[in-house]
């Protein structure tokens, strides 16, 4: 029995996912179907690609990935499926699959142009019902995945650039990924903590750099709009109402938060600005 | 294993619609339960009586379609149940199913009055946990519609007038029906795109012409509001961002559409109101 | 197969309850999983925990209710599971199961502090996909509770005062418990409606006493906020729009409501806030 997620900017006021769902178990009964979310702003791709692809390795094997955010429906753009080393991801040939193309483990794509696997008649508005979930349930239902269209290379997919931290000497430069429907912010720096002779240490993980920096966790300032944060806390607990904090987030992302409030709304920053995080190599 | 629907206005913040999902477990267990939408604005009978119409063919067959959009709760109206040639339906007897019961296939209704099938407690104000989801359940798991209640005629249930669209001369006046959550219109006037030899051609269906009007996409103006749209376009990205434009939306409905924009707001229109199609048979 | 609710706080617009899910389906496959509400409040566990009172008798036996609303997450705070004499209940030590806790049919309590049972790294701030969502997936999948962690007595955790009425002669005073989406007001009185000799009679249940009070239905007047109620309906049928009524909500409530508007805007109250009920003996 297949697990499927849903990931739109539908909405769930009109019906569209409930259809969506309802094909799906035409053609793969009992398939689990889980929403992700279908409240993507419309049209915002980078949203819903940062977000499949901090959840999907919380999802059982092979499961199926269903992501339509789709401006272009109707037009020449194609629609994709692809395996990777542990899941199917359907979408449309947009970009939203960036982050997943990127992570390097695709094993296979194909252009969804088998018209046996789309729904009998498909209209030039709705691709997620005629096309897309079609696609999800026959792949959940086993059918390999190179029936259900042409092979294509992952170089040829569209993909935008993934904003990536750098550092120069003690300055890294990041940006804002995603804004939490709390206002909460998360910025494109993955770290850890772990515990080394009792000691809190943090680990930072650079994309261009092979070994992760190793640093105390108070020895970090994080500069944000026009704010200033020391130090990266454990839990929102530790931070005082109104007061911007840093954190790391639960996909393992620096997170920056302000408890009571809206990060984003008090800082005035939004998705794609810049965060820049000084390393105080003090002892 | 039974696959059920559900239509309510009863919002997803109040716990309603999960505990009706917990009696249909406890009844089916293992029930596909599908949300349509819990989103109806409260007490509107006809956005709901239009969207279990327009969802309804995507959906496996036998699967139990429970609606409950209920302003009499309590009163002396019937709780009802029906079977047509592919699904079943359950629902106050109040107009819900008017386009279900135009359509023409119904085939058994009964009165929802065998308390037998009812949890044994009936509140006066929440048959959706005690009447009807019982009745979706019961159903799901195969038994019988006539156990759960007397026989009615379907000349006997209460339905609305559904608008229709209609021809004079060169004049088609039709109505919105349904404005979804980005302010789409869709209008009374089923419509499908073919090609013929290479060329582009729609069918309009009148309900009271038995052949369908066969023209070319560009030989229709749509008068709506004070503006006029020029012929019916094949997707949203033809259209130019703040600019009215027609197409045919995804139930296979004339749709008035503002990319970037919303058709309701920008046209100042409302369900219900009148759309007028100027057939232009130019060559 | 097992039945799970989750009620949180954590909305559906980011992705968490849906990677709550695939932790499920990884744990327990083919679990059902029923939402309950992800509207709670931020952090307003009082309204959670009536919710889970209110809403659990309907499910089927042995369902496990995951709550999540969870201010402390990443503190000392215990994360506890409980089993009563037909429910399993998983959440955070804080007050969360005060209502579950006060039916007195808790049969044994656990701290989930065997790691086996926690996902293999645990955030400190997303325990309901790190601990919560395991521990629920694992009991429905069948574990003993006594498995996920030590036994705690059931006196040593932390519940607050739940609200009660009481009576003084022929006056009861209660308090508002909840305010749902329309804007009811639910009293934390519960009573029923029977017949007797084809007269409808009222019960109402007062907890410091052992034998229910019957009286006339017209004989209570309800003072909320500034105004004063006649008589207990039946249905919000029987209400006038724009005029406070009060019947038995669908909880087996005292409810108050005002048809066609809001109660709590109407008369100016919200939870927590006194609702006196006058017992009026005339013949």
């Amino acid at each position: 029995m297949g697990v499927i997620t849903l990931t739109t900017d539908f909405g769930l006021i009109d019906g569209y996912v409930g259809i969506m769902k309802g094909v799906i178990q035409g053609i793969c009964p009992g398939a689990v179907v889980i929403d992700l979310t279908h409240d993507i702003p419309p049209q915002d791709i980078l949203s819903a690609a940062f977000l499949l692809h901090a959840s999907h390795p919380y999802f059982p094997k092979d499961t199926v990935h269903v992501a339509v955010v789709d401006p272009g429906v109707g037009t020449e753009r194609r629609a994709i499926a692809l395996r990777t080393s542990n899941a199917f991801f359907v979408a449309p040939d947009n970009g939203l699959l960036s982050f997943i193309i990127e992570g390097g483990s695709v094993e296979e794509v194909v252009n969804l142009n088998n018209p046996r696997y789309w729904l009998p008649k498909v209209s030039a508005t709705f691709h997620g019902r005629d096309i897309f979930a079609p696609a999800g349930a026959y792949l959940a239902r086993g059918v390999p995945l190179r029936e259900l269209g042409q092979p294509i290379d992952v170089g040829d997919l569209i993909t935008f650039p993934v904003p990536r931290a750098y550092r120069d000497g003690d300055a890294i430069t990041a940006q804002i990924l995603h804004v939490d429907r709390f206002g909460n912010l998360t910025v494109n720096l993955p770290m850890e903590r772990f515990k080394e002779e009792g000691e809190e240490l943090l680990m930072i993980y650079l994309p261009d750099e092979t070994q992760p920096l190793i640093l105390h966790p108070q020895n970090l300032t994080i500069h944000v709009g026009e704010y200033e944060i020391s130090g990266i806390r454990r839990t929102y607990a530790e931070g005082s109402l109104g007061e911007p904090m840093a954190l790391i987030g639960s996909a393992g992302y620096l997170e920056v938060a302000v408890p009571g409030d809206s990060a984003t709304r008090l800082l005035n920053v939004k998705v794609g600005d810049e965060v820049r995080v000084k390393i105080e190599r003090s002892p």
